[in-house]
């Protein structure tokens, strides 16, 4: 392990050098190993109850893109200049409720949870969707709840990006239901199983950024 | 900069380091400067239109810490033992909504906005909140979006933690109306500018972890 002093430094660089890039340079390709060692990054990353209730769609396809392009006034100025694009799905509710299908094979299949836990853990999950978080109050709470873990991953990808010098813009700038509507005839939302979530860009910056503002730490941080 | 291989796998390490610790060891404190790094991550982590809509509570007062472990399962076992707890919370409506106080003040004298486009900038922030993303159909939606930028915050300030060696675990387990209550009480929330988002203990682990989880690389990622 290097100096922990040189790595923090290296870490608040990338943070710095990271910013919503508003125009990516269109003859710069992010190596192939580059790219899956940033999906990696929101592969590995933590979800509530390690559920993973999200896909990344990597849009590569030009005809694909031009459309999204089209649907998306956030994703209008990246395309197609942008070297990758991600769309971040979300599961819905017929995977993310406390009963579902999806649900019971994970944590049999993926996360190995003993038989005989199971049906306790799945009360719990149950007991903390109804009460805790009120996630079953209509179809929308709970949508954002996996929509939220999708924010954990989309983190992960853009910050391990910057680490390796390569720039990023995540995009809200669209709307869901178009969007929702696009990805169903394109055969991506698996018949209701994924929504769209959010969306980023990955290349390469053509110009550089105006310098960052955030609100002051003492304003952002309370101690108590 | 180092060999690029080198910090990819630095950093893919750092993805295997981290995971939901279960236990603290009380005995060990983070030092204060690397927990000010990690919350300059936090700080420094981008958020929709670059609002901000955060702020971070750093629990470290024992009766608060005591009362929090008793409303929330998801920290009884991380407390008191973690050395740094946090609370994130969300900024509510009455400052996330286009027209807010907030926005205007934040967009001016934070983001240093030309006067000129504040109006236009804004009637883009309606849209968008009011049409492409149906933030403003109830309270919960506009109140998730905030939320979702927090999971944004959180997951950077676990991820930079665990590249300097600190555990961290994420924590939904809790009644969102219960610790809003525990947090007006103890005068957090700003007379209902915040609430709840999530919560997150960091420390150092007391037991290696189970072995890391999840689905395969080609059912997550997905290529068009």
């Amino acid at each position: 392990m290097r100096n922990k002093d040189t790595l923090k430094q290296e870490i608040m660089d990338a943070f710095h050098f990271r910013h919503a890039t508003k125009e990516f340079d269109p003859d710069k390709q992010i190596p192939d190993e580059d790219f899956r060692f940033i999906l990696e990054t929101g592969r590995l990353s933590p979800s509530s109850f390690g559920f993973e209730p999200w896909r990344f769609v990597v849009v590569q396809n030009p005809e694909l893109r031009e459309k999204i392009k089209q649907a998306s006034w956030g994703a209008f100025s990246k395309l197609p200049a942008a070297s990758h694009f991600v769309i971040f799905l979300a599961r819905t509710k017929v995977d993310t409720i406390y009963n579902s299908d999806y649900l019971q094979d994970h944590l049999k299949n993926v996360s190995h949870f003993p038989e005989e836990i199971l049906e306790k853990f799945l009360s719990k999950v149950e007991e903390f969707q109804r009460d805790d978080f009120k996630l079953l109050d209509g179809e929308r709470p709970l949508y954002d709840w996996a929509s939220k873990q999708t924010y954990v991953a989309l983190a992960n990808m853009m910050t391990a990006a910057a680490q390796i010098g390569i720039d990023s813009c995540p995009i809200e700038g669209f709307n869901i239901e178009k969007m929702n509507q696009l990805l169903d005839e394109e055969g991506l939302l698996e018949d209701g199983h994924f929504g769209i979530s959010v969306m980023a860009a990955f290349g390469y910056r053509t110009q550089d950024p105006r310098p960052k503002t955030r609100r002051p730490f003492d304003d952002v941080v309370k101690w108590v």
